[in-house]
């Protein structure tokens, strides 16, 4: 999917919500947990409930290699029946050197239909040039996570700078606004404006909203650009939101919840 | 398995070859190409002619990844094939947030048999620690290493220290030498003698022996410990050492080959 096609749907929806399909099987419906095909049941449950709020979904790879090759079926049964206008993420943390690298690319973007990738950035350039060279592709790379580890590196200072402030100036030159993007927490808040500066036209995938704590008032103050340039992500809040046989309903309110806040900050920046 | 029992394993084959299972369809033999289940084959052969040899097999999951469903088995085979006595790394490179983590030990150490995974540290202490809770099962982490890219982050100051050393030392806090590995290039000879006075006591995984240019022998002479301390892999330098019918005997005389230098530099540890 190109950036354009991107910031259409976004206009469309008045939504830069991207639903985290974290699928943890012993946290699905009861009802649900004998069905054979269990987690691919529960995310077309889930899809389906949510598509029209939300401009992409993030599948979290951990969730279905826990489950061996049933979950490696699950998942690419699910991205495969997210519909095409749809922004896809294979959250996989994933980089190595040049040539594994090269296969990773292949497994998400040629054996998986995926849209894009989350990548480490600690292995260098060629760890993640290789997820650059597909058109319409695009590497996802971590700057500033959510997580409390955060501090132990990401926020060491390297010379002036922290960490993660020099992953962000380095890897944006390796790629483009149109084939790169970053991880930034949206427990970061108090960062976002200084990120910005660093990053003027990227978009950011923004994870930690809901189950871990952060705002989406304050993300989205501090870091819409001119295409929004934002994708806000909430997992557990979403697909969770209901235990019971109503999940999916229950999914919808809270996603119709974020999106009608969404619209909101999206119509500032019209204004 | 314990570090007693992997040690014991290097002074009985007097050894510590680590044979990498990066199996790329394109470069095994013709004559097994067309085989329905071609990479598991060409693995179970090359396991057959080396396992006498190398005291640890690692599997590269990129190169199983990039076949999808089919690749995923194609890896569980391999793992379920390879002797108990032999140690095995998910070579994998993951690393998230807590619960994620969690999910990615699930993975490797319960849906799948392997004693080990590599693990990238960029999101610290909480994306490591779920690999360390399991007894008998390691995580090894990326410190300095085998590529270009290593320049970009891993050789940049933070402090007085390059962010290499940083992790080793750091991430040594988190594990003991009985859990933790880490992830040492062998192209990176220059730092060992520095790298041994941070972390004494841990083993390292070597990659970059054979395609990559490193050098076994200063490996062996500047980072070997009491125990041993290091297992050297060659993947593509053993695995198509042949591209003919004749591939898993000329791999496992590269193996041999391997094997006799480094029962040479362990004979001079113990004198």
């Amino acid at each position: 999917m190109t950036r354009q096609q991107l910031v259409e749907q976004i206009k469309k929806k008045k939504s830069y919500l991207c639903v985290g399909l974290d699928t943890d099987i012993t946290k699905i419906p009861a009802h649900l947990q004998s069905h054979p095909d269990a987690i691919f049941e529960f995310n077309k449950a889930i899809i389906d409930a949510t598509k029209d709020l939300c401009v992409s979904y993030k599948i979290n790879t951990a969730f279905y290699e826990a489950h061996g090759l049933k979950g490696w079926e699950a998942m690419q049964k699910t991205v495969e029946y997210i519909p095409e206008e749809i922004f896809t993420i294979a959250d996989a943390k994933r980089g190595d050197i040049g040539n594994t690298s090269t296969q990773y690319a292949k497994a998400f973007f040629e054996a998986l239909p995926f849209d894009s990738i989350t990548v480490a950035p600690y292995m260098g350039e060629d760890s993640v040039a290789p997820f650059l060279e597909y058109k319409g592709k695009w590497a996802i790379v971590l700057g500033l996570t959510s997580n409390k580890g955060a501090s132990d590196f990401e926020l060491q200072k390297t010379g002036d700078a922290y960490l993660y402030e020099k992953v962000l100036s380095t890897v944006s030159k390796w790629g483009s606004p149109d084939n790169l993007m970053f991880v930034i927490g949206a427990t970061q808040a108090d960062e976002f404006t200084n990120i910005r500066k660093i990053t003027p036209d990227h978009f950011y995938l923004v994870p930690g909203v809901g189950a871990q704590g952060g705002s989406l008032k304050d993300i989205s103050e501090k870091a819409m650009n001119k295409d929004c340039g934002l994708l806000v992500n909430a997992s557990r809040a979403v697909i969770y939101a209901s235990g019971k046989e109503d999940f999916a309903e229950a999914a919808r309110k809270v996603a119709q919840e974020y999106q009608q806040e969404m619209a909101g900050y999206l119509e500032r920046l019209n204004n």
